[in-house]
């Protein structure tokens, strides 16, 4: 009992010194005793085992106050590479980056239509090939993919668009690569990206929603993820938004995903146009074919259709943020992928259904915003993944 | 932080070892060593230390198997009383309880038309009167409350109905009494006795509903409640479940509420009844009035307009429990107040919803079911508050 204490204090004060030196740059070894609180005997032990790690270095003197000049250290963002990958989309995508989540190299194969046993082992050629390009020692590799996913045990409980079931990726990579393996549900990791690199402080509280080929949700209590007893929790986009609507690949009628996701967005977009076919909107997709880049530019130039249509969608989503909101009382929902290129109008359309749907009060607090982190949320979310899980960073 | 390091082992170690004791009858000192691998000495001094506090015991020898018989311990409930206090009902209701919760007596004061500082008053009244009849020493004052409390800090941010903004209630219940007091949401205190008395195991979550004058609902995430950065996490009652149903005292349209609280309930019923005065139904109502009792009868007899009217009120509530399992991916959603009346037929109604709304594997494994507590699951909310609060206790 005593032994394992002392043994979870040293590592609790590990992890602040560590944390201390990851969040400021150039620091003393008296900077990071005044501010852990710990003695300077302790911060010099441990600075001493970080630099023998390679995860610190010495960079120089700071200004002398009295006496000798102080001896500054630092975070050594490239003293390990991670790679990262990002299973759920068209294309696998993958990078190397280091501690820092900094892309080093990026590497992509299409999926084209493989299925089970072929996606695992396209997902296998894309780490191989982030593998051959590494050039530092390896921390850890860290997996974003659809489904519901055990995250301690590093199991796909079910990915039904790859025909995976029980999939022990965690094994199986861990087998064939003999480095730390860390996998999660690509929304939660997109979630976990947020929490690290969205700067909303140490331990916040958020929700971010995911929109792309599928839609899901990550939740952030506290600055830590909630998964769900079954992996699933933040499944946004199987939630029924139009009681009796349009059938939904999950088997039920109606789900966010049937008219909020990327391929029914562009259904809907079709149809507006041979709705109208000789309105401004309706030519050009004539003319052009219907893609999420014409709907942005008639959003941008306030056209009416694209205008509607871009109203429904965050009316659609914001009933889902209302849940969310409502349920949770958690006052940050962040969008991320899709829904970044329609701007304020679809803000604002979220903003008014969740206005209806929940307490005045909490509608208030909940702020509703984009995502500044972009397309690679995924990769950066599987960073987030790895250095939580390693190194207990950020 | 040695210090600190050592006082936390210690009290980690005092809780274990109360905790043992509490959920063990008659047990011995080398028991408890086994079951908590804490060294025999540890648990003496500490079985030493709580029999001076007198909350634990020696009952007697337990069968020896070789040389003397070991001495038995036993958690004393009466050795310190608890007052629980209900402030979310019609009538202010009280109980002197011990330290299992059982209920030594019993208060009660109606509110009639009393708000703001009237009804502080009679707050404070059904507690005196309690107070007046405790015969050992008081543990805590614990408090259910209708609004967003702060818990920590004990005050009552908004209770509309009450007409109370930001009410330190710790504070002014403190200096009065001048024993600890701790206050929560009704709804979250209510299913910190579902965790608590629910028989659901020590770290479980689940949604528990609390159906009344109002509606609310408390989260509890392995075993921790859920409060929300503004204190109304599980506020169901304002989510809307018809888009421009009726309006509700929060400034909504189509509320849970405004279709499924107790008096939205007894609307619809007498609607029913106007609507078709010479059913079996509508007759009764005519010569008996509207009430839950009648309505209970009729749908344990297979009426259908009395099943129609629960089946309607299991769907209502099933678009947010469909909510809460879908955002939470949580198993198990228990119902209290009200709609325990209502059995099967309310149960299944609530089911189907779900299953509609949805991903089907999450939907199978959620339970919807009631609470056996009964009506006092806020006062047991209120003793499991101050247990866990006071003593870590269950
Ligand atoms: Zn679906
Ligand atoms: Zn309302």
């Amino acid at each position: 009992m005593k032994k394992a204490t002392h043994q979870a204090t040293k590592e609790h004060n590990t992890t602040l010194v560590l944390k201390t030196i990851y969040h400021n740059d150039q620091i003393s070894r008296a900077d990071i005793a005044r501010m852990t609180s710990l003695t300077r005997t302790t911060v010099s032990e441990i600075v001493t085992e970080l630099m023998g790690l390679g995860l610190v270095r010495e960079t120089g003197f700071g200004p002398a106050t009295i006496g000798k000049p102080p001896i500054h250290v630092d975070f050594d963002a490239g003293a390990r590479q991670l790679i990262c990958v990002d299973l759920g989309e068209e294309e696998f995508h993958g990078a190397l980056v280091n501690l820092r989540g900094d892309v080093l190299q990026r590497h992509s194969l299409p999926l084209g239509d493989r299925k089970g046993e072929a996606a695992l082992q396209l997902a296998h050629r894309l780490v191989e090939g982030l593998w051959a390009q590494v050039t530092a020692p390896i921390l850890g590799i860290g997996i974003g993919t659809p489904g519901p996913v055990d995250p301690d045990k590093g199991i796909i409980r079910q990915a039904v668009n790859r025909d995976w079931t029980n999939l022990d990726l965690k094994e199986i990579f861990g087998a064939r690569f003999n480095v730390p393996i860390h996998i999660a549900n690509d929304s939660h990791v997109a979630a976990l990206a947020e929490c690290a690199y969205g700067g909303h402080g140490r331990t916040p509280s958020l929700v971010l929603i995911k929109v792309g080929e599928g839609i899901g949700s990550g939740i952030v209590l506290g600055g830590n993820l909630h998964t769900g007893e079954g992996f699933s929790a933040g499944e946004v986009g199987h939630l029924c938004v139009e009681r009796g609507g349009l059938p939904c690949t999950c088997g039920n009628h109606g789900c966010l995903e049937t008219v909020a996701s990327t391929p029914s967005l562009l259904r809907l977009v079709r149809a507006e146009a041979e709705r109208a076919p000789d309105s401004p909107f309706g030519r050009a997709l004539a003319a052009r074919g219907a893609s999420l880049e014409l709907l942005r530019e008639f959003n941008e130039s306030g056209d009416p259709q694209a205008r509607a249509l871009v109203h429904d969608l965050g009316t659609h989503l914001g009933v889902v943020a209302a849940s969310l909101a409502g349920v949770l009382n958690i006052h940050k929902i962040v969008l991320s992928g899709m829904p970044t290129l329609f701007g304020e109008p679809l803000l604002e359309a979220m903003r008014t259904e969740i206005r209806a749907r929940v307490l005045p009060e909490m509608a208030r607090e909940t702020q509703v915003c984009f995502s500044a982190i972009g397309s690679e949320i995924v990769i950066q979310g599987a960073c987030a993944l790895v250095l939580r899980k390693e190194l207990n960073l950020p």
